[in-house]
């Protein structure tokens, strides 16, 4: 089927890619008019502005807005609404916060325009896995847009069957889920997103263990120096800690066991922070989820007010001079 | 080859399974005589005793203790330090702390007996699927018996080969790594249980979340009624948080969505205990694994007497109530 | 001077009261006729209504609010918006979010009503002892208001003064300060109550694990029956940890050691998430505070679906069953 | 009475000059003779070895051991042993793990040599405000000591009497406490010191979020710029979270309210280690204590293999850069 798509970086590129591989028909914009040249030249339509992609689907149109979550995605919505018609479709492709998309959808009901946001999981493999992805909305809309959701999802592929499914929602074994009502798709991404924060400090945190074993500070002994690389390997046959996450870190040690072609400043993004507000809205204790968001924040921390008073203390009540950075 | 096997436990009895399908020559032990009987019927020679054990194999023996960790493994291991002879060789394939294992090859050193600790994951798939082998011990030692290991493992299999690994130790790709001297195998398996924990943690958090989300103290319209069966194995597809656990989840949710079938009482075992002492005699830190290990903790504790004394502070500087139990 | 209050429960009341007590001249009203006729018998003019408060009152004005934050603060407010004059001056001294504050006193700048927010620690007690004010607001406006403060406020008492303060704001050291714009004072209380929730928490874990040092799980040798009201008093005198906090926890046990007068459902406020929403929004690591408000979540909740799937995954992976419930 | 003092540090020669200062008879030892000179001239008599610092008692002689924990502490206690006779104390004053003090007086028994643990709080302050005490040991040994604690302890002072202790131990009153039986002194020091730690970080991460609310990254709508040496003394009138710790931080900050006299790295030392170490062997969650103790592990590292770690994952499934260090 048709789609027009909005935002034509990384993302959005090979969203547009993987439909056009599947035999849809892709109307294309972005401010960056050589992204949409280029994606032109690989078969998309382009389009010089949004009223121009508007004007070039056929109605009932339906187009993916994929931009960074926030203000650009938010005013790109609010043209849309202003240039569709009755029947028409937005879907938010982004990162958007799900309380957002609830307001949104409220606001463009009485416009009879569709709202369906969409959590897309897969980051640069992609386009060649296929996308994980989690949707909000209306019923009826959702389901006319299945055919963009089946090319772009990874398909059964080679994964093990889950027994006790039959009857189940066949889409989901294909990699995309109708979660429910508009945000419900942002929702459950938002979620993956803080097990992901938590998974990946899980590991961070057992690797870290394992690097300092070597520290002369330890008992001769009780020193191991462990080659990172296999351990994260050999995980990966077998063991109960094996994952996605793990290959990765396989991957990457086995590149460079030091790790030194990183600094380990961690950026976070909004959904491991959201994560964390809705934990507390639905007064739901979540230590990890917390720690691996914290974790984050500290890194990009050089010397901390909070550690500069705990100093400051030890000198009042002990006399206590600061211990030194460790080597 | 020929090994003996002290212990036939569900884990024991299904090492002993695998390696006399691979091919090697089975002598078994257990104080339970049924199950050494059982075992025979498989084709394993039985032993009455641990003496009738190491008498029945040829020198240089090799003995896998799979005992619980603590006193009755200490105890066989002692009695098998008697009974062996100098090249012989005592394997722990139990969950022993690393450093018992340590100190225990020091102490069958100057008596010519080899000492291999093996950290064993794969729980009750490893028959099929194969351990995961983290092994610790004399270099000699552990090529000797190298094809007890490579049967035991998992092999290749269809497991996506990591780029970067040419040159490397091929032993780790089929699923077991000699980590270092004795103790070392442990350890790795101690940080791989420490992380578990983590990541079960982490999906445990997420999930109640999600679950948490059709609350009626919520504003109606940021409710959400999730499928978990469906949002589990959606992610199990492309998503960057698929992983083995989440093989699990998606397969205990589609048996019983509400897993009202558990009570939620999580025991824990010695490795989550002791991957926190090492990262604090390493000065590691580590909220996460910490985190994980406190949340199970809680789940067997009625109300807490820490949680008394702040409803008693509670109500001494601000006269307030107590709230209740939460339905 | 003359002040208007607006909600007689126990700390208006006690406002009320110690205001008189200072030679204040106090009207008040509350939709509670009883509360109204009860002041008035202690010297209170009593007002019927918002009108008859505001009539009562000379210009320029000034009311304080002291109702349960949200939405029937809100209302007061807005109702007092109407009926004041320019000149006029609301006070909200409930526990509102700062935000609401930043808010309420844009919005009634324009009609020339000052908005000044209080926040006031000192609970039961502060009839007595005095309240602890962190005040928000134009600089004019608090400094009209002083008489009020430097009433409500402790002074300086017996407690040892801080050397090096020459020069500084002398209102801080009697108990009130005035933190900064419309919204300060608010947000200084609430993370004053996130410390509140952190200090008590340390407390609580460290007792519990005082208490739990007779559990005869643990090796005879190493147990011991602490008697825990002595050691709350006993740390009182000179130790590092002495506080307020531990003076009323020292009470709590003299009158009863086990605390089994209380079951340990304990609620939280406000404050306590909206200090580790601020926390996420300025991306400081609060790991301690967070874990603070997440042990009052768990004390409230029953067993978790968290915890419950953690057994799920323990029965799947390594055929596990359930550990029980610890007496 | 006649005591014995050995280790003459900053600690050592308080308790020295206290003790004295109270009538009791001293006698001196450390390896630093300069030191022994010196206390010899504020009245100690001096010993130049442990046998003649033994000699120099009278029996049943108490010798007070103030020296750091660990072998220094363990071999002058050994050398003590040989040199005292039955009915003899040693006295241990330092921070030694409870452990070490209950293998101690077992070792002591059998020679009818008496053993005391002490735990001392106080620190630099002791000398004036008293040591608050918290002693383990046989009943009739700490009684025969009784003179020596009740000198060192602070006494009742101004502090205000805890309702409901009538009939209790009146030497708690004191600041000082016999817990039980050999270790139970330092053991309730050490729940003590994790206490500390757990307090001292509600009130870092606290102040930190007071700190970074001037940052420019948030609404300028929503910026403060607090006084925290102001907050910091205004919380010690009448709110809940006064204490002494809250003081010394009110002190440091009239000093610098930047606190850049100090640049944040944090020590830690045995006891707050051990009483997470306490909390994993009675299964007790201890989320607070432990943050607190990691944050100082933290403190004292550069960027952590950990992060790395992170960046590495983030950069393979996502081809996200790192971040930069926050300014």
């Amino acid at each position: 089927m048709q789609l027009g798509i909005v935002g034509l970086g990384r993302m959005g590129a090979n969203i547009a890619r993987r439909l056009m591989r599947g035999g849809h028909s892709v109307v294309a914009f972005d401010v960056n008019s050589e992204a949409v040249a280029g994606l032109a030249k690989e078969g998309a339509k382009p389009a010089r502005s949004l009223k121009e992609l508007v004007d070039l689907l056929t109605p009932p149109r339906a187009v993916w807005v994929m931009l960074p979550a926030g203000k650009i995605t938010e005013d790109t919505i609010d043209s849309l609404a202003v240039l569709m018609a009755a029947g028409d479709t937005v879907i938010d492709g982004g990162n958007t916060y799900y309380k957002d998309d609830i307001r949104r959808a409220a606001a463009l009901r009485p416009k009879s325009l569709g709202y369906v946001d969409v959590g897309t999981s897969g980051g640069i493999w992609g386009l060649e896995r296929g996308y994980c992805m989690m949707i909000g909305g209306d019923k009826d809309v959702v389901e006319r847009l299945d055919p963009i959701f089946a090319t772009l999802a990874p398909g059964v592929g080679s994964i093990e069957k889950t027994t006790g499914r039959d009857g189940r929602d066949p889409r989901v074994e294909n990699g995309y889920m109708h979660c429910g009502p508009a945000g419900s798709g942002h929702f459950v991404k938002m979620v993956h997103n803080g097990i992901e924060y938590g998974l990946m400090q899980a590991y961070a945190e057992g690797f870290e263990i394992l690097e300092r074993k070597k520290d002369d500070k330890l008992p001769e002994a009780e020193r191991f120096d462990l080659d990172l690389a296999d351990v994260a390997e050999v995980w990966r046959r077998g063991s109960v800690v094996s994952s996605w996450l793990l290959d990765l870190t396989a991957l990457a040690l086995a590149e460079n066991g030091k790790l030194d072609n990183f600094a380990g400043f961690v950026d976070d993004s909004g959904e491991g922070r959201w994560t964390i507000e809705a934990a507390i809205e639905e007064a739901v204790p979540a230590n990890v989820l917390s720690a691996a968001l914290y974790d984050r924040f500290a890194s990009r921390l050089p010397q901390r007010f909070a550690d500069r008073l705990l100093s400051a203390m030890r000198a009042k009540f002990g006399g206590h001079v600061e211990g030194k950075l460790k080597p």
